[in-house]
């Protein structure tokens, strides 16, 4: 194999795809970067069971082959290489020479013949979306998917389609984060649960604006991403999503407008009186036009008020000022509407057209204002 | 106690006196920070037994005190202060109030009486350095100064003045790093070993620029640092300090002028081939108007071509990459150049009037450009 391309566009496709390497792994083969010039384009592709990356790399190709490179050391190398025109070419050993104008390095690859591909079921229509509005939604919901393994459906984030209406949900038990977003075209319904690792990754590389298409195709197991030069495929996670619909009841008591910046703020005042070991909640309470906020714990207390705009019943509750400043600091409006029942129930932070809704589930407390 | 400040200032104070709170020690009370308004200014201290840091800060006393309050949450709680006006009240019972605008929070303190301070001798006439001179010569060399706790006069830099000449040096047994300043004044000799980790923490605090003044004085056991409104004292490493004149010798056989980006760009270009079990050598070769450079590992071989201009003998000599790469990052000129004797004796990197000086030993290798 001989190759030839700039060294910007192998550092940012080599990138790309080091987000599928496995960082541990028993086949040493996929450890590398796969680079196939077998064909008439250059495709680096990474692997690690779970998603697949491949992305096309502009050069030119003087003689075709396949090679398989140790993708943390190939990485490390690409991003020492002088800005120029950089050769790759194999020897029949699997030396593997890397030259850009006066440097020179050589590695022994592996056989790109043994590399491991996920076989992806042949795939039909995709569902076609703006690449900064998935990527904002993702954003906006995916700090919501559990952390841990003990429920497989809670660790991945639902994407739904329906016509041309998009709607993504994730949720830990504790609270639930939605976006919803109507596309400019219908498409066939889609119902998937992508794992949180696969969108981290996805929204990471993918780089387009507001009128750059990403494709999403939904296979038996797998869903794949495409944009720009790039597919990312990924399993899916199997099973039927939390039906959240009777969750989203729209009876509430009280109704706060509250600036979100000042609301911020002070639940975020709290936080030096939390330690691992001692989670207290903040504790909210809204009096007329004035809301109350307090948190005690063994470090001391904290005492603050804002000025809100309430309707309906005055109400104490408590929450874990941790799942509320993930809402607030993913929701761009200025003002927010907070809606409640009562101290039990959990707590709506959404706009009137529903772009965004952010359900908190309050947490007791005994000693309510304990000072 | 009953004190009033501006948050920002109060915040910034927290910072400079933060760095000698210590992170582990067995007596509580240097744990926090000591706020002391028992006489008509505000100073907060802080201190590890090896180090000792006060500040002054601007604000009122409208009833004298001295508290005592955990480090890291009183820094945390400043910190998540609305910018505004902030009072700091205690009772007697050393509750502690800290309120700003709407927010307040209660901590309970320590007697501020139970505060240990460091015991320094009398002081007598400062030196007076820039604090921008002073805070650039110990970025430039404190690199050098050993990690290990080995050697103890390793594990600081020596300060030398002598009239109006200001030297520091830095050496860890591979490589010694030295840089000369001419002084505005002159002032009666000094030398002392100053702790690295003292150091490290001066230059993280000191914000002046080149027409503000820093005063060092040396007492019998301690060295202190005064610079605006902030005072650091240290206790001093005790012992004499290697003699370096006669490694200093100016002999050489080779003298070589050398772009220091490219040269950098070279050595550093073989770091992706070094592992932490597997330290080569890089392996320069000066023949002629060219240097070649080349590292060779189980994971690959580098090599490398730079133009140079040689007075002398060619010369091929091996050095931990890492040394090199140290003192090239801190020194500003475009052109540098190298003197070496042979491939058993230290190279020196240094300018002509001998403002910095920078000396590294070679390593031995057995297989030089193995390919």
């Amino acid at each position: 194999m001989k190759i030839t391309c700039q060294q910007t566009d192998l550092e940012n496709a080599v990138d790309i795809v080091s987000k599928a390497v496995p960082v541990r792994t028993s086949m040493a083969i996929l450890e590398c970067i796969l680079i196939d010039a077998s064909s008439g384009e250059i495709k680096l592709t990474a692997n690690d069971m779970e998603k697949e990356i491949d992305t096309i790399l502009n050069g030119s190709i003087s003689e075709r082959g396949i090679i398989a490179l140790d993708a943390k050391k190939f990485s490390e190398i690409v991003r020492k290489l002088p800005k120029g025109e950089v050769t790759i070419r194999t020897e029949s050993s699997l030396a593997t020479y890397i030259t850009c104008e006066e440097a020179e390095y050589k590695v022994v690859g592996k056989s790109g013949e043994d590399f491991s591909y996920i076989r992806v079921s042949q795939k039909t229509d995709p569902v076609v979306i703006s690449q900064l509005t998935f990527r904002n939604i993702i954003k906006q919901t995916i700090f919501s998917v559990a952390d841990t393994e003990s429920n497989k459906l809670m660790t991945g984030e639902l994407i739904e389609i329906k016509e041309n209406h998009l709607k993504v949900i994730a949720l830990d038990g504790h609270r639930v984060s939605i976006r919803n977003v109507e596309l400019k075209n219908s498409f066939n319904n889609v119902k998937v649960i992508v794992p949180k690792k696969t969108l981290n990754e996805v929204i990471k590389i993918i780089d387009g604006g507001i009128d750059d298409d990403l494709n999403i195709y939904v296979t038996d197991n797998h869903v794949i991403f495409e944009f720009g030069q790039t597919t990312v495929v990924s399993r899916i996670i199997e099973g039927e999503f939390f039906k959240i619909e009777q969750m989203l009841s729209t009876d509430y008591e009280t109704k706060v407008k509250i600036n979100k910046k000042k609301f911020f703020d002070c639940i975020d005042g709290a936080t030096p009186l939390i330690t691992e070991g001692d989670k207290k909640p903040i504790i909210v309470n809204a009096v007329d036009n004035s809301m109350s906020l307090s948190l005690s714990s063994y470090i001391g207390t904290m005492n603050r008020t804002i000025d809100i705009v309430k309707e309906g019943k005055d109400l104490m509750i408590g929450f874990n000022p941790k799942f509320v400043l993930d809402a607030l600091k993913v929701i761009d409006d200025e003002e927010i509407t907070l809606y409640m029942l009562n101290a039990k129930s959990p707590c709506f932070i959404k706009d009137d057209a529903e772009s965004y809704i952010y359900i908190v589930l309050p947490v007791n407390f005994n000693n309510p204002g304990a000072n």
